[in-house]
């Protein structure tokens, strides 16, 4: 069936149940980012296949809401799909729904299927289209009817993690939920992100690509906490582990029939970020719902001491295999037989020679020259560039580790390096350089060290479309909240424990993509009169070019910075290289 | 009637009418800032006179919580008070709500009076509360039955300005708002506010100190523009200029029963942060209520060209009065006539002085040597320190023009300067520099550009506990929304023709206070294919003191600023100074 056919069929369906607007959300029943083949709707309707979009369909436009990290992409992926790219402003903004009421008369209706939509995103829809007349119903699934041969929900085994790795056994992680629950009166509380699953019950699996997580939800209660999982999932090892912690196991189907006993007097705890529709539509109308983040989101962000160290040794492994990766391109560019797709396999063998490697964190985005202004490239044959000795190679890409995850992105020149690309990466790094080297008092928010991060960029009358940084999990997602280094008014404190990424860029379309990302954890710096001050420790290993660096933009505290950051790979690196490679990491990291 | 006598009559009223927590806010119907005497209940129940706080009375306990300009200050008003200092942690953060809910049991009453409360406000309380099962009354005035000799509302003339002044004719402005409204398919709309009111009207008072409004409420739909004020304070003329902009007057006691009339197929917008919960719930439970920011209040924000100008005009009088102040200190400190207090009354002459003098902009903030550390201190007889040749003396005065509102801090040294106040000095300059100096793109939050401004003052480990700038009104309010360059997740963006203050300061309890504050203007700078770029223009006149600067803490961008700023300011006033204040700027602005 073509994206035209798809379309014309789900605009049939829409006729005859009386849908005016359907919008087609990027999600799943756990929110999750990485979604499980039978939840890749979007990609299925359209061809779009980049993690972050809407789409909306009317009788007289189709079209698909996304933001400037997928406008290349999707401008080439929706191709003839009967979809139009429509550019947002905002990231993540409900501009869409702002779209559908100034489209739609009064009393027309609009649809999604609850399970694909966030309570966020179900309460932006009413709350904007409500008071216009416009009727909104959230039970309404047209994909399934049209969807032939849909995949059917992963069965992977799910296994845990012992408390040498995790730093905290799962009872104590639950009394530290129950303590918030107690704290905020709630009697109940459901967990449907799959990272927030896992971490809570020190548990992992393999259902969604990069992402070591197992599908499920979790209840808490004072007195009872419920695994709902596929059975077949779960070894008799694992459900004993889990009821030794007090887990017990139910089928993963159960969950809202669960939900529906529940009574009057309850008050249960919802993640409206994190929960979809369909689940919160599930609770009894007379039980009390408290929309609040979940409590593990900021318990599991803030990483406990073992997690640091094991982070700190998992960023040894990768940048052993990263240094010995960017050495074999600097030596085989000549050759003619490096590609954007091989090289990206060769990274991946070189982590998997690590120990603890388990998988790749996300898929590595190989961009060469112009491509790597497409901030989420992903090299796919048709596209596959040869590498020759010229132009910048941008190589975004991070590990799953038994002890960790990482995400890292480097930028090297291949030859004939031009002043534009120079001036290009010495400005970006000069953002990298601030954010890192960023002090900030005790309740800073994600969006002042984006502004930090960003106010160098922006001096030179540059900027970039996406973020300053994310979260990243432990041996989790990596990408991980509930903190974002981003301008939106995201009210989250930066804590002291927190590992976030610090990636500033530039795309110049046509010509190149510049980011430089490191991983960087927040620490207590000192206190006095003025406040707790606080600092990162930059955690990730792997050189920063400097052939790129025009020195004379640079301040000498960037400087020193580079110098000293340069240092301290090779010193971290030398004993898990072989002679050769050391020698070639000392020249790369020579102080300038 | 002494604090606790009050206090203890409030609480037998507590008793009586079944109120568990009763909470007093800093507000009036129109939600201001600077209230009418008859609004000023917090100053009455406990003392405390700081234009931000909250007053929260249970049984056991009374407190007023408030941030961190005010705690020196609250600390001595309140003593002997029966309330405590409650220490905010977040700025208007409602923290008193949440501390209501985990002190009051279940089944307990909450209650507040409606027109002093916010509708976003009485939303907060609800929205806390509610889930605890804690009920909420936002119909309960307990200060009206205790408090004898009550002041009545104010009873000043209302007065018109020519749109040779303001730049946009009445009926250009309310078509501007219909205009909106229509866009978000409202059909009618409340502006409480008092500086909406005058913006919208072209009109101005003295109902208030410091802040031309006259107090009134106005009704607008697609066909009717109805002004509710006080027939008195309106002359023959004024109506009917207002009656050919369209707009006809009604009583101002009778808005609530004139929202008590619309129909089932209305729907009105109302501002939940400039509306007061009793007018809220004047409106008939069937009509649709659109709560958003007045359109008003971002139109206000954005200045005309007209307005623009008159405002540079306004700064170059505001700048030669300042000049002859602070010559005039300089040549009189060692008399030792100077005061705190008699130097604010000088400094208010200065400015009468000058053409188009309305009156100051808000309470002149005289803080000498220790009392520099406060704020928002006023100095009174009790408190009035003589001057004398040595320490810091910070002043933050503000004056009001028929052509426009100045708000300017600047800090001097009288005698003996020590290292540490130099570097603090040096540090605040910085971050006003940076500030300044900024380039940002459109979207920039005044929260990206309070991190700006901080960074070089967080990177030394200092920082102040209030925002960077407030919007500034054009003769009107010194405090003007919507804009705010602080650390708080206010979402609006900074538009091309806000001006607001850029105002970093740091405090030494006990020592002195520094404070470096200037008027910027938001302008268009460049465009390119990475977005469309602003910066600011310096708006304030008045010449930077650099004998307290340590040069060696300052990069040469800095120096240059700092150079160009005042040889700017001196260009700029030459002409209107005698030739005795020339020669006396002259070496004032001298390059360093």
């Amino acid at each position: 069936m073509t994206y035209l056919e798809k379309l014309s069929q789900i605009r049939l369906l829409m006729k005859e149940k009386g849908v005016d607007g359907y919008i087609i959300p990027s999600s799943d029943p756990h929110i999750s980012e990485y979604l499980p083949d039978h939840y890749k709707c979007i990609a299925w309707t359209s061809g779009f296949t980049g993690s972050a979009g809407t789409l909306v369909i009317t009788q007289s436009f189709a079209g698909l809401w996304t933001d400037s990290r997928y406008f290349v992409q999707a401008n080439e992926q929706l191709n003839g799909s009967g979809f139009e790219l429509v550019k947002l402003k905002v990231q993540h903004a409900p501009e869409y729904v702002t779209w559908l009421g100034e489209t739609l008369p009064k009393g027309a209706t609009v649809a999604f299927d609850g399970n694909l939509a966030s309570l966020a995103v179900a309460n932006a829809v009413k709350t904007i289209l409500d008071p216009l007349g416009i009727n909104v119903n959230g039970h309404v699934d047209l994909l399934d009817p049209v969807w032939k041969n849909r995949p059917t929900l992963p069965k992977e085994k799910a296994y845990t993690l012992p408390v040498t790795t995790t730093g905290q056994a799962t009872k104590d992680k639950i009394a530290a939920v129950r303590a918030v629950l107690k704290q905020k009166r709630a009697t109940a509380h459901l967990i449907s992100s799959l990272d927030d699953l896992a971490w809570l019950l020190n548990i992992r699996g393999t259902d969604v690509k990069c992402n070591p997580v197992t599908l499920g939800f979790v209840f808490i209660s004072q007195e009872k906490a419920i695994l709902f999982i596929d059975s077949d999932k779960v070894s008799q090892e694992v459900v004993s582990e889990l009821l030794s912690h007090g887990v017990e196991i139910q089928e993963y189907a159960k969950v809202q029939a669960y939900l529906k006993g529940l009574s009057k007097s309850d008050i249960i705890l919802l993640d409206p970020k994190r929960t979809c529709f369909a689940t919160y539509d599930s609770v009894p109308q007379d039980v009390t719902i408290l929309e609040e983040m979940n409590p593990s989101t900021m318990l599991k962000a803030i990483k406990n001491e073992v997690e640091i160290n094991h982070q700190r040794n998992a960023m040894i492994n990768d940048g052993v295999a990263l240094t010995k990766f960017f050495k074999w391109i600097e030596e085989n560019v000549a050759s003619g037989i490096l590609t954007e797709m091989n090289i990206a396999d060769h990274l991946r063998e070189l982590r998997a020679a690590q120990p603890g490697f388990k998988d790749i964190s996300f898929d590595t985005i190989s961009g060469y020259k112009d491509h790597g202004a497409l901030p989420h490239y992903k090299a796919e044959p048709h596209s596959n560039y040869d590498l020759k000795p010229e132009g910048l190679l941008l190589v975004d890409s991070g590990g799953q580790y038994e002890t960790g995850t990482t995400d890292i992105t480097r930028v090297i020149s291949l030859g004939k390096l031009t002043q534009e690309e120079k001036e290009d990466y010495t400005v970006v790094l000069k953002g990298t350089i601030e954010g890192s080297m960023a002090i900030y008092p005790k309740g800073t928010r994600g969006y002042q060290i984006d502004a930090i991060t960003r106010r160098p960029i922006w001096a030179t009358l540059r900027n970039y479309g996406h973020g300053t940084g994310h979260g990243v999990g432990f041996f989790l997602n990596v990408h991980e909240g509930p903190q974002v280094f981003n301008p939106t008014a995201t009210d989250i404190p930066v804590e002291v424990g927190m590992i976030t990424s610090i990636e500033p860029g530039l795309y110049r379309e046509g010509k190149h993509g510049i980011r430089i990302e490191n991983l960087v954890l927040s620490k207590e710096l000192s206190s006095n009169q003025f406040g707790d001050f606080m600092d990162f420790e930059t955690l990730t290993i792997c050189y920063i070019a400097t052939d790129l660096v025009d020195k004379s933009l640079l301040e000498s505290t960037h400087i020193d910075w580079l110098n000293n950051y340069n240092q301290w790979v090779y010193d971290s690196l030398e004993s898990k290289l072989t002679k050769e490679e050391a020698t070639w990491l000392k020249e790369k990291t020579k102080a300038i």
